[in-house]
């Protein structure tokens, strides 16, 4: 099968490779019918994330058709369309026990990254029964590939780490696409102003399309004036870091409101400041998280009802054996106005 | 009256004051009974705290007797026994009305520092109905005057804020008084192990007497390790910083389990090193307060049904005269070994 | 000034009264812009409900502007434009510092029932810090008319107790001014669906537009059946009772799913069966509540920021002389389609 | 192998039946070590549970060591010492998902009930890694059978639902083996006040050294006014049924106050009255729930720390082959005064 192979640091290629198969007897082989590429694809590109080695096919999100079923598999049968969560559980652990998918001591974050993954035309997905999700009859599939990793994300890290709510003020720095799926995923309880922040324009546009009610390019330095100008000097009761820098996310340290929440999505390479000599006495939370995905099938119910449209993160589209070209544009953003490309196997 | 009156940084005296008159219809003036001293009013005397302005009486804690009331004041009238809150209230603003009293607009913590406090014979207390308690006949009022701050302290912001829950395992880091008035009330909730970290082998002591499952010197620098160790490798549930020093809140970040929470109590008076690059996925929460003293009823029950002894933290009592003695015995509790002190007016 | 009077059962009247005066310091008096009439103040007018003696000034909703207050009062002057809740709270007895200002010790449920109330050109509000709301600058004000009662309250006691979520289904059963009220507020959450179930066509067809997902008229006796074949015989995860009678909370019973919640808004005058024989092993929750109001503040916000039109709650208009034909018409619902009237003093 | 088998209304034996056998890839086999009886086995004989038919081996509690486990068993194998949940769950429907184990749909409570149980030399236990526990080096393995069944549901369907929390009031209706599982762990949450009413004097001095507070033998027909009393007229915060007939829910009703929690553990054959016409105001909870078992985790966590003693319940012993004995001491828990019996086989 034709699979995108991750070949060390600046190095990858479209091979062709041999077709997984069952390896324990809760596995599942899915055909792979649409995936795409996640901001930490690129980090596994330029060496950044050591358990993802050489040789390994990448990809964590997609939809597609279940193929093969090992002998533990009960809720799913070949034929079967699923959508496959970004994080493997195995459903009895202790972390799994928590809700805590993402620290599964069996699964976790592995796909496309300690073992194969989704950018292939199949891949094997352990803890298939609790790692794989029913696509009802007539679903927009292209729509639920956005459920795999991207949606929780922003809903879970994002939204509900940040405790949204009716009537509150939230703040969202950064509008690539995990900012905006915690736009579009705040709005799930109306909150009444979400300002969002970013150094690019383009992106400002669309988070003013998606439900932004102020967007502010902090280009000029004064983002943190103009929130609390904005705020009546309070600050906001949700701040969402979705860039991953020092420099986000003291900005949120800086316009949380006494009582509000900083909540953290972004990958971070580095140590921050943290202000306590100022926060101490604001009884702030700083929350972190890898998504759990535990929220998929409320996710579902959702774009079922169309309370949301996640198309709207869908920008570009892709054949399998054009993935190369799907990189480029995904990887050039701010050029090609890129937020999720859709790649069909 | 007399009164203790900070004269500017490293200048104190006990000096004969005017009595404090009612001044807002909100007001209740209290003869005050006992008092005691808080860390923060060292932090006083050093010049550190800029609210606190030379002439100012001190104090923040105590009970005493109600000497007259505003015109506005509904819940007590003269005669009434009542434990002052460290934290003044007007239960109607924005944050009062959210039970954050500790940001209460024209209250919040002034006694003893923005305005006159309670280490005198009398004490002006604004917003009387919704900043006193009323003391139930037969109570003890000296194990009383722990509920003014230290122990709705520890409660609120370590041990509420810190989710302590039936079997799980909390770290206390700081057995001074507040790290000691956490360890009481964590164990409300039945925690299977306490972990109180220090280095002071008195404190540590105290700690095992009152209930610490372990006790640990990080004189050695081997806290850390010790405690991943205990604990599997898996780290804490909850870890409580009540120190106030880069180095105590960094080792909380080292021992806090996935999905576990920090809980600040400590008065910070510098930047911490905050290290998302390792916690940015480990699913925890950071939180910071000033304590509210919103628990005050409830502390109230605890002490009325045994649940708790606040006497177990009272090691020395002086006269309101020889609370110069009673300061140098607070001051230098390596020595003294003391926690906290009564002083009778 | 005038104002109508409860006379006795079947006996009322719009009368000449005294202005009411300051009678505590923390009152205020209020000069009525607009008001409306509640479906209580229609059991009152039946004689239903004891405490409301006759010579009564009714109505417990309205906005105006503060005329004098009390010396007591720091949060209005007069000239403020304000908002009266239903509920008078004084904000420092042990109810309303749990924020269960329905059962304030000295407030809750009074105007317009123990005291005189707010269809009248004048009302006296007690606790007025803690019971009128700032309106602000441009704001609509007939709209807010609706947050004095019928928004929180179908907000806190069906939308909040019933823990309404993304995702998930609700059932109204009731869809008289208190359901529809319940209706908007649901949407603040984004539920999948909302099943709103009446006698009424008109009523039904109000709730389409309002954005139930499915309208259910119940008088074929089907309905329940209906509601397990729409949910896969799972049953909704909220059913909000919004009439008051044991037909229709046995109802509820009927199609909540396991682990869901049964929430009372009704106003009831008879025991009903509760069917622990079917029930206990359910994982159920049912709630009831008085309003509390604690979500005006809250509710401003989302009407600020056009997450909610009140004003669909408007039918008709009257001017306070012509108050009995504004009883008529809200009295006789079924007949002239009345929600709520506005009147204008 | 010897088991104990229901064969029909009054009909029971001690049989020779043949051992049981993998059946899934998900079963395990468990030798019994030690097993116990509960109120809902009598049921059962009684002929008032349709779903468990003659012919069946009843018992759904016990420790045990792992015999042979089916191929997708990962978390135990062959001698692990195991204790077994009265509840199985797959750990993957919809319900297992939402932590609602006892509704799983292919297991709940099905031991003892629709597939054979525990009291026997050997059982067969469906979905083992999510439905066993693997037991500690060391713990005492006849506290542990406590933890199959009568703990976790005092403690989850009485305290938790209960929400009792430090310094609030409960009162226990029913001081049977349940009613005192829920005293015992209700004592995690540290309540100032804790009164058990039952019609037995012996049960109630029992509850007395468990730690009720008071306690009150309602025979005299004035339990009511006596918690009201006791409570200057408020009632209690959470009242919790565990006797399953309408005169003491309806007793719970009387009792509760405004804001507070009736928790139902009680299993009912009949409808109750529930009060609405009294109670739609109040602002009260009321709860059901057959018990998940998701809190064993915990439990094993507080009896390793010694912050509960389960052994308190156990007053009775019997061989495997005295087990008919050891039912007609359970049976007949008045003369007797059995609480929970061990049965070792």
């Amino acid at each position: 099968m034709k699979a995108f192979v991750y070949r060390g640091p600046g190095k990858k290629a479209l091979e062709e490779c041999p077709r997984p198969e069952i390896a324990a007897p809760t596995d599942a082989i899915v055909k792979i019918a649409k995936t795409t590429i996640c901001g930490t694809d690129l980090h596994i590109l330029k060496g950044d994330v050591p358990t993802c080695q050489p040789g390994r096919i990448l990809g964590h999100e997609g939809v597609g058709i279940v193929d093969k079923v090992g002998p533990a598999v009960t809720m799913f049968k070949p034929g079967d369309r699923v959508l496959i969560s970004c994080v493997s559980a195995c459903g009895k652990c202790i972390y799994c026990r928590k809700q805590m998918f993402s620290h599964c001591t069996t699964g976790g974050w592995i796909l496309g990254n300690s073992i194969d993954g989704t950018q292939a035309e199949f891949v094997r997905t352990p803890h298939a029964d609790t790692s794989l999700y029913p696509i009802p009859e007539g679903a927009d599939e292209e729509a639920l590939v956005m459920l795999s990793d991207i949606l929780p994300t922003g809903f879970e890290c994002g939204v509900l780490n940040g405790k949204v709510q009716p009537g509150s003020t939230v703040a969202i720095i950064g509008a690539g696409p995990v900012g905006l799926a915690a736009l579009l995923t705040a709005q799930f309880f109306s909150p009444a102003e979400i300002i969002v922040i970013d150094l690019d324009d383009n992106r400002l546009e669309m988070a003013k399309r998606f439900g932004a009610t102020t967007a502010i390019n902090s280009a000029d330095g004064n983002a943190v004036e103009t929130v609390m100008k904005m705020t009546a000097k309070c600050g906001v009761d949700t701040a969402i870091e979705a860039v991953g820098i020092p420099a986000t996310f003291e900005m949120c340290e800086q316009i949380v409101a006494p009582g509000g929440t900083i909540a953290n999505i972004g990958v971070h390479g580095k140590q921050v400041a943290l202000h306590l000599e100022r926060l101490w006495d604001r009884n702030i939370s700083i929350t972190t998280r890898l998504v759990d995905t535990v929220t998929i099938p409320m996710l579902f119910k959702t774009v079922g009802s169309d309370k949301i449209d996640p198309k709207l993160l869908i920008t570009h589209h892709f054949k399998l054996d054009k993935i190369l070209e799907a990189y480029e544009a995904f990887g050039n953003a701010a050029k090609t106005k890129a937020l999720k490309v859709i790649i069909e196997a």
